[in-house]
């Protein structure tokens, strides 16, 4: 429906809106102007209406926007209107501070299970939620709905790994190894790169600008 | 020096270059011409020339890029010949993640210690890095120079946290909190939205695509 037709910028600042109406979701707050979500957010007022024109508007001039309607729109919008199975790979800090993230559960992201290859770990739970052995997550995501796999394993194994987890049927990689992956077009890779993000923050503090 | 001048896109690209040529150099791969490097990063050729140029251009005409040299001085527009000590405020499975993650040493960011208010945690060690009472924090950073504090508190505790560390003297902060922090302007504030992130990939997930 929409396809192609929005720009990633933003696609990029609809999270933030929907997380900024869920917030005030939270505090009963019915209507707000783009005035005061401008205010809020910190985006001019014509850059809110004109993101939001990219899907059909959902405000009325003078009355401001109905937050529920335009959290739940929004929210669709965002595919949060459906329920994804996810599994972790790699049961270190971060693989189980995923699993320990009952928010994602809130929009609709369902942690399944975490694969790892430590006996140690395999069999230990999380909030319920189980390690198995790496060994069954071929099997697993056959015999179960993945939707989205968090990789979060050294960078040295996570391009196989997600060939792999391609190669099984999985469409979503939520990549958290440093390093890009080259997978078919057909799966959608977001990375969240912590090294990178040091980075910019690095390039700020030591005295640049960023326009 | 670069001030103002170099616009967001170009400076989110660089860590990027940072990391491939990184790994370039790890190959011992010693030239690397702008079309081999594009062929990597699935960028053209024009786009890595340019993004360069804005720093003066690094490459002489028909020999490509000298590997270590560019590295190093995309590291230092990156900030990175400088040396960061870093705190964690909260020592959960995020912080810990963070506290484990040597390779941001190499990078030249020290985590110096980690803040936690749970009396079980106090005291404990992960790679030699010290849980304190988060009571010592504001005595630490002003008996301490603290250049970047990583904030992986719940959201309701992250704006009072940002602010008391900016009050005493913090000038960089890596917010995990998914919250937006509002400090004064000399501070530095990057973002890691974890469920912003996992909202892109649905979006993608749900039959749209990006630009």
């Amino acid at each position: 429906m929409y396809k192609k037709e929005i720009s990633k910028a933003v696609i990029n600042r609809l999270p933030r809106y929907y997380r900024y109406l869920g917030d005030l979701l939270e505090k009963d707050v019915v209507r707000i102007s783009s005035k005061e979500l401008s205010e809020k957010m910190k985006v001019t007022a014509s850059q809110i209406r004109q993101d939001l024109n990219n899907f059909g508007g959902f405000g009325q001039q003078g009355y401001g926007y109905n937050v529920e309607y335009l959290h739940s729109e929004i929210g669709k919008i965002l595919g949060l209107d459906t329920k994804y199975n996810m599994i972790i790979i790699g049961a270190g800090n971060l693989g189980l501070a995923l699993a320990n993230y009952a928010d994602f559960e809130r929009r609709g992201f369902f942690v399944k299970c975490i694969f790892d290859i430590a006996p140690s770990l395999i069999g230990t739970e999380i909030r319920g939620i189980t390690v198995k052995n790496a060994e069954e997550m071929e099997n697993y995501i056959k015999m179960n709905k993945v939707d989205i796999a968090a990789v979060t394993v050294p960078k040295t194994k996570a391009p196989s790994i997600a060939s792999d987890l391609a190669k099984w049927g999985v469409k979503g990689i939520w990549n958290f190894a440093p390093t890009d992956l080259n997978l078919p077009k057909d799966v959608t890779v977001e990375n969240v790169h912590l090294a990178e993000s040091l980075m910019k923050l690095s390039y700020r503090l030591s005295g640049n600008d960023i326009e």
